[in-house]
């Protein structure tokens, strides 16, 4: 039998009581580990990390807090190697894709560090200039921000176990609020593994980072009001979530990422091969592939101008016959491997799906596997699809496939064009290319109402800009609608999930002491 | 029988197909008209509004749809006696408690509008400054807010007819986003002769506000995922709003302001007599009788010291007895009725279920009812209990009578106060009473985290603040945990609600375009 990872809560490990889920390799489909939260007692330790890790958090002032968030982020460099080598046996993923997992969660705990820092010597925020609420200035209005009293539950995806975590970590820890994460059992190793590693370094006050591996049964349950929960994961599950009495009734706040069909825009007017076409293909293919296209973020459907149609297809699926698919640990692979059989199972029932209403311009099954067996490893090659009547395709707006697929959509004219973006109902993020600074803003506010994040690719940015899919902390990470009504990061505002803001009304004497 | 009054949507005026609600003079008995919303096409309507009201509205710029809610400002400006004289018809309202409801209303449309001049002649918001994505400042991330691209639905309370439309309406066509009001069937009347008004003086484009009174059937069931929804109301139905397929699968953005317990706080160290004492007394009387108490920020459990219950008991008390009560029509009354025969059942029935845990300080039935009949007006004369052991009394941190009730509550010291005032799991405001600027300021930090709003009351501004209960469009107005989570209001801040944020990455020369 292989190791059942213990769960930490109440300040201690524990193991479940019962067999246990197992992990699997999805390239050579050995089992790794195994989880199991039967048995613990959550009240007990969400109790726990609301009295001793909230007081512990909240005694800290900001700038102390930044300084928790560095010293945990030099204790995952530390062991950053048993990290890679973690993704690679449970997430099939190659290097380059690891580190967007793993740096970019060590990345994003260096910049919330440095946020703390800023914040300085304090342990509330002060939020806007006070306002008269009289001709007499005495009496005036102070907003503040102070921690919410409670934990923040994370119910996170397979595909992002390391910066899935300290993407909101980072801002609840700097926040002052203790964390509980219940990682997706699929890849909760390296969540697991990491959390260990930080407790084993002490670094924490006890109670202010917890890890309940395996069923989320009873978590939502243990809820109170004063809690706030994030979760990323399906449209399904984030509707039970919105339905469960902890947020119906008990107003527990809660975050919801979800589904997205992110779009790429090539704007009118850019020439078969010129700088923006070029840029916008690459983007596409990069996109496509970088985690096997296990992205939220990633590029579902690309616009093009209908006389590009052509072009664009030859200059995706040029880039995309050059991705070797395989076994992660052979050097010259380029794309490794799904998460899991059932992932597996799933693209190719979403491809079919399309397929039903799409044409395929580039075939992924054309892909040979390098070092891996078809029968066992997790693996497919990227397929690019193309609906030559878009507006009649409403499977391509309304399905996302999580896995190397994107569909080339043709459109008339820009209206035409923002009008196929918006059938996404919302989504997490939208590139659009171009070479006229102008048009590029114009449509950037455009797209601004239906995507948290528009991603603008212009010639003069090609080598400093920092990718379509990359969450960076400094932008706002979340979508309306579909993509689930969410906002993190996006620098300090992360804080604000979990800050309570309050309106102090009172003589100026009164909020000179705040 | 009465008139059935006519619902606006889709641009044109629609009488419902059944034979309508009656509304009812609270203290007379008098059937006043009748609402009906059976047969209403609301998929059009609502469609209407997003398309037409929608686009006309981000057409504005902020200067110029602050204009337009100075307009809205002048006609119910035009029309107040008559809303005065609907006011005491149908809510039963002595002259001071209508105003705060009319003239509440027009004040704050008026903060709206001079903060659209502020804004200026803008489409979209610009959201803090840009923010470096790499060393090279060339690439970089500016958040912006932009209008949702859809409609506001409020589904309101019975208590504020017009200002719960106007304190909801004003940000939401500041922001560029058309409204549709459901008010609550008791006091439907007002809110909907002011959008009558506002309609036949034509000041707002087609589209931009629609009034369904009557049923809420099908309303949520219209929304689509730009859309938002604001709820006032009790906390099951708000469970039942966070539940439907709309917010729960739609990402419908809602905000929810529920049940409150809100809590008056006398700091230790004030002796009885002192100003901060009758400061405090005066508030608690003047909290439980405005509205007849029917206020959701109204004051609901009064912490003292332990020596001084007694003394705050008949300070109170004094106060209470001089409060006539009855017909709003006699110039004599100062607290007029409950809104309904209904809603009079409700607060004896919560007062009874109050009663079983503590004693009465002050009985409201004592107070003859003047130019009323008991049998018919739905008056009742304000109660202050008492809860000698207010560890043990429950029932008072856990049941809002929404009356001129309100319980005494004695405590040991500030951290015990403070345990119970938490009790409450979240309220709407606290007002905390003293004489020392800096006790008072961390006594404000400490409610901060389970309240919307601090109401500070030292005796420097005495005759300068706003009440405890009053609520200031420069404040936050909304709650944590049993208060639903809400935020409305706070001047600026309200726009968040009906904008969408979206971080824009791009060139500088692309960003100096937003």
């Amino acid at each position: 039998m292989t190791t059942l990872l213990p769960n930490f809560l109440g300040g201690r490990w524990h193991s479940g009581s019962g067999t246990g889920t197992p992990l699997f390799d999805p390239v050579l489909g050995d089992e790794l580990v195994r989880v199991d939260a039967t048995g613990l007692d959550l009240a007990a330790g969400f109790d726990f990390a609301r009295s001793s890790g909230g007081a512990a958090l909240r005694a800290l002032t900001y700038r102390e807090r930044g300084a928790l968030l560095a010293a945990v982020g030099e204790v995952l460099q530390r062991h950053r190697d048993a990290y890679y080598s973690i993704a690679t046996a449970n997430s099939g993923t190659v290097k380059n894709d690891s580190a967007v997992d793993i740096d970019g969660g060590i990345y994003t705990l260096g910049v919330y560090a440095k946020l703390g820092a800023t914040l300085g010597d304090r342990r509330h925020l002060i939020d806007g200039d006070a306002a008269r609420l009289a001709k007499d200035p005495l009496f005036q209005s102070q907003h503040v921000l102070v921690p919410t009293r409670g934990l923040a539950l994370f119910i996170n995806a397979f595909n992002f176990p390391s910066w899935g975590l300290w993407e909101k970590a980072a801002p609840a820890l700097l926040s002052g609020v203790p964390v509980v994460v219940k990682p997706a059992t699929a890849t909760a190793w390296l969540t697991q593994q990491m959390v260990r590693d930080v407790v084993d370094a002490g670094v924490l006050p006890p109670g202010a980072l917890s890890v309940v591996c395996g069923s989320s049964a009873g978590l939502l349950d243990t809820l109170q009001p004063f809690d706030v929960l994030s979760f990323t994961g399906s449209a399904e599950t984030a509707a039970v979530i919105r339905s469960h009495p902890a947020v119906a009734q008990r107003s527990v706040r809660v975050n919801i990422e979800a589904d997205s069909l992110n779009s790429a825009w090539l704007l009118p007017g850019e020439a078969p091969g010129s700088a923006a076409f070029e840029l916008l293909a690459k983007e596409v293919a990069r996109e496509m592939t970088v985690k096997s296209g296990q992205k939220c973020t990633a590029i579902r459907r690309v616009l093009v101008p209908q006389d590009l149609y052509g072009p664009m297809a030859e200059a995706i699926a040029a880039r995309l016959g050059k991705t070797t698919v395989g076994n992660p640990r052979n050097e010259s692979v380029r794309m490794g491997a799904l998460v899991s059989r059932a992932q597996l199972a799933a693209v190719r029932d979403g491809l079919a799906h399309l397929q039903a209403q799409a044409e395929t311009l580039h075939d992924g099954a054309t892909h040979p596997l390098v070092d891996a067996d078809p029968a066992v490893a997790c693996c497919v090659g990227p397929t690019l699809l193309g609906a030559r009547d878009p507006d009649a395709a409403d499977r391509v707006h309304d399905c996302e496939v999580f896995g190397p697929v994107a569909t080339l959509l043709p459109y008339r004219d820009s209206a035409h064009a923002l009008q196929l973006i918006r059938r996404g109902q919302g989504s997490l993020v939208a590139s659009v290319a171009g070479s006229d600074p102008a048009a590029l803003a114009a449509a950037a506010l455009e797209l601004a109402d239906s995507h948290g994040r528009v991603h603008v690719l212009s010639p003069d940015v090609a080598a400093l800009h920092t990718g379509h899919g990359n969450v960076m902390p400094q932008s706002l990470h979340g979508g309306p609608g579909r993509a689930g009504g969410g906002e993190e990061l996006g620098g300090a505002r992360a804080l604000n999930f979990y800050h309570r803001r309050s309106a102090v009304q009172a003589s100026t004497a009164v909020l000179a002491g705040l």
